[in-house]
């Protein structure tokens, strides 16, 4: 576009997770257009962010700097005993909204990777299982994605935590809710109904 | 997420076109997962936006600060008999990208827009109309949009440029390339049979 600020800032807008160079062009020419409106905002919310964002040292959850452990692990009202276990903080977030949950959280901070080069000492596992000895966990719900690295991710963590005696469970697997019989994948199919329930 | 920097930057990036509130929060947890990588090189490029970005008081095309009318409009060898009008700087950028086009360009920032409230006066109709006559425009390419409001814009610039005795075009109306007969609506086929070529 030969204007180099433009160029700069689309560059940095392309490198956010979903956003490919033509809508990160279409972003930064938005702000260039209306910079009281979108720049000004925008530069206060990530100097904020810059100072204030950190990850709980106890759980991954993204919490204030002032708040570490984050206001959910020290939360009287959550149930200390059951802890989900998660890949990423927003994934945490995710279960969150649901409500339903009412137990801690355990940021993995990703999952054992060959391909990346990411082994069992590059996510947080040794944190798990001293939580897990320390804080009195009497059952693990293993909440990770569902793609092969996951799932031996989540076995690796079920013969970790096994060995030490407690309780491990994971997400059903199933049908999604709002979907149909004849979208759904065969794998997926195979999995509902060998977790079939009485109604 | 009961971090309000977060919540802040989340609400900053959803004001950005093509961002619902869903991945504003994952591009808010991306970035402060990684505060050195992403947020570093996302201010440093928004405060050069600010600084340095300006409209090219001429064609309404994004310019550096310094460079006030545009590259664009200075380089000497654009025809400057041929004004291509579009609705805003990123269309300019967009038919730039064919490189086919070797007049000169006007933005016309917005389109009239009854709706809105957008008159004659509230887009760049009295500059297209002086540099028609100041720059020796011969002919002029317009390159609106194809909604309604555009195409009304489009008849009511072609009025007020042809009692100026200037010829004014359009872009053809046509089947898109890469497209099919079955994918194409009845408007846009009538247009391409009306406007059909001898091959």
């Amino acid at each position: 576009m030969n204007v180099p600020a433009l160029d700069a800032l689309t560059g940095a807008l392309s490198k956010l997770p979903g956003v490919g160079s033509r809508s990160a062009a279409r972003m930064a020419m938005k702000l260039a257009s209306e910079p009281t409106r979108l720049i000004a905002p925008l530069l206060a919310a990530l100097e904020e962010t810059r100072e204030h964002v950190r990850f709980c040292t106890r759980c991954g959850a993204f919490t204030d700097v002032g708040y570490n452990p984050c206001r959910l692990c020290t939360d009287p009202s959550r149930d200390g005993r059951l802890l989900c276990v998660v890949e990423d903080p927003g994934d945490m977030q995710t279960i969150e909204e649901t409500g339903t949950f009412r137990g801690r959280y355990h940021a993995l901070m990703g999952k054992i990777s060959p391909m990346r080069g990411d082994g069992p000492n590059d996510i947080r596992l040794r944190e798990l299982v001293r939580r897990v000895r320390e804080e009195g966990v009497v059952e693990v719900v293993l909440a990770l994605n569902t793609d092969l690295e996951s799932e031996s991710t989540a076995g690796f963590v079920t013969a970790l935590l096994r060995e030490r005696g407690v309780k491990v469970t994971r997400l059903a697997y199933g049908i999604p809710a709002g979907s149909g019989i004849r979208y759904t994948d065969a794998v997926t199919l195979e999995r509902a109904l060998a977790g079939r329930q009485e109604v």
